[in-house]
């Protein structure tokens, strides 16, 4: 089994008195008997209490009103659990309120369901339990309905979860990843590679002179203000995560029938991150990040965007970082400073396995 | 790891062409890359294919009209993944409508995400997503979006699924855990303990006259036609899955603050699932079932009820089971023939691990 990193701020946290008897997690916490009861009542719901989850239903019931929604899901299983800048709890909210948000919905509802493994500490549980605590209400989300299963030991590790989330759409909003035109502007909104690079800096236990953190952040507060801002004028969103943004650039060229030209020298990297992706022979650009986003805008918005996102504190280091063409369709170009082209292709797998 | 059951079903299952160089799961369909978009575009999309879900976006877009909604989730570990009458997929998408159903709400949408351990069989994983695809034809629903996560082989069991699911509720149906009344009949839907049997055959090798199956079905075909019937003289609906019938009355009783009483020798139980309790020292009443519900209706509308229900095919084996009292509040009894009592405690754990 991997190492676990600890929590250290949950160091002192007190177990509750009815579930001292087991400081670990035993299989019957995965039935349907008093043990099970034991963790909803003394774990979890006192880390997410609010009015819908209270009722402790089969299912919650919701109120979002009239409108279109938006529903996604992500099962989270990264390695260590507890990295610098965030931890697989504050993963599984963001990373499903991202998605949401992306849809150009106002994220509402979350669910959240355990699969742990026999022998897994419920200090790193109510760890893992209060990093989603924090992360949803930094979001403004509400953890409404969940699960626990458990398995034995050697069919796990310590904790996988899983998010499924349901937003509202904004009304009047129509973004989508085939609505990408020529002449269009992308922008990110600030470095890449940060995630996937605090990942694999404390598994391979790399030492740079400043700490590598994960991005890990809910960004709806962020597109919010950009939607308010430019409205119909962004065409398509997108966190590139998995597979970093290569993958994403390529799949909304792709989605949209054009081609996509990315300036190369143009994407903002932190220089750490840049160094370690040198020691490990990546390529920042398919390294993953879990707190930003791409934004494909009508040229004449550009500016505006990249101001309000400047605005934003996870945005200070948007970039414009390339446009739309009607040239190579379904293609992600990065043009040189020579005026050259060379062909970013999607990759075959993941560089980075169990990045989130 | 445990030895899988095949689905002979599907042994003539033809891999698709750009699948057929990874037989088996690797890492890399974890990926933001291109294995993992074969599998959507030629495994995960031909199967569940939907116009919410063929946008491929971060989340689906949902139009539930208006009115309240209910949200659940439920992840699935069973162990094998296919056994007599059901499977892992069938379980999946049963699970969380029969969760949405009990809360009263017509099940509309649901999310599905996979964990896959390195080394998983795509003809296995092709079975389970025909299995989840029949299932939620058969209920109803729409799988509108989904992911998928890879983990390295030794920290998974083949395939552990989560669904999320989103249902409207029913205009003015107000059921709930709290709502059972001293009075109230208590029903089943039919014969109790066919789920976990079924699987506990499987593990344990046992053979009997008949095959004990698993009761695995949707039930919200048959609910909604008893809120049709009996409308608010329903009180409160579950289905008895992990833990079985005895924590299912127990948290009734609990939630509402009054006594279960239910008449011993009652209970529909097949011949073959007491006599493999016996085999293996288990009380039906604590055994998962996957395709029933208990209704607590008011007595004047358990006649109807009944009738209803002996109407459908999955209710055909319905029984008056017992009545809530005033007497001994927060207890399940069992009134034996001679008139005595007996509590029936919620279960410590389970006693069969990963049942669903």
């Amino acid at each position: 089994m991997v190492d676990r990193v600890g929590a250290p701020e949950f160091a002192n946290w007190s177990c509750p008195l009815p579930l001292k008897d087991y400081p670990t997690i035993v299989m019957g916490h995965g039935g349907g008997g008093k043990l099970g009861n034991e963790l909803v009542e003394h774990l979890f719901l006192p880390a997410f209490r609010n009015p819908e989850l209270e009722n402790l239903g089969d299912a919650a019931v919701l109120d979002a009103g009239s409108g279109r929604l938006a529903m996604s899901t992500d099962s989270f299983v990264v390695q260590p659990l507890f990295f610098p800048g965030g931890s697989i709890g504050a993963l599984a909210v963001n990373g499903t309120v991202n998605d949401l948000a992306v849809t150009g919905a106002v994220p509402k509802f979350l669910s959240a369901s355990f699969i742990l493994e026999e022998g897994f500490a419920l200090r790193q549980l109510a760890a893992v339990v209060q990093a989603m605590a924090a992360a949803a209400a930094a979001a403004g989300v509400r953890i409404v309905t969940g699960d626990t299963k458990v398995v034995e030991r050697g069919h796990g590790d310590g904790c996988y979860i899983n998010t499924a989330g349901v937003g509202v759409l904004r009304p009047g909003i129509q973004v989508g990843p085939q609505r990408a035109r020529p002449g269009d502007a992308v922008l990110v909104s600030g470095t890449v590679g940060d995630h996937g690079m605090a990942i694999m800096s404390v598994r391979e236990g790399l030492e740079f002179e400043s700490q590598i953190r994960s991005d890990c952040a809910a960004l709806n507060g962020m597109i919010g203000d950009v939607l308010d801002a430019a409205g119909d004028a962004v065409h398509a969103m997108r966190d590139p995560t998995r597979g970093g943004l290569a993958s994403t650039l390529n799949e909304i060229a792709q989605a949209s029938g054009v081609g996509v030209e990315m300036d190369e020298g143009s994407l903002p990297v932190r220089a750490e991150v840049q160094s370690a992706c040198e020691l490990l022979g990546l390529d920042p650009v398919y390294v993953a990040n879990e707190g930003k986003a791409v934004f494909f805008v009508a040229a004449e918005a550009a500016n505006r965007v990249l101001e309000v996102l400047r605005a934003h504190p996870l945005g200070r280091e948007a970039a414009s970082i390339g446009r739309v063409t009607e040239q190579h369709p379904r293609m992600l170009v990065a043009r040189t400073a020579m005026g050259a082209n060379r062909v970013i292709p999607t990759q075959i797998g993941e560089q980075l396995p169990r990045i989130c």
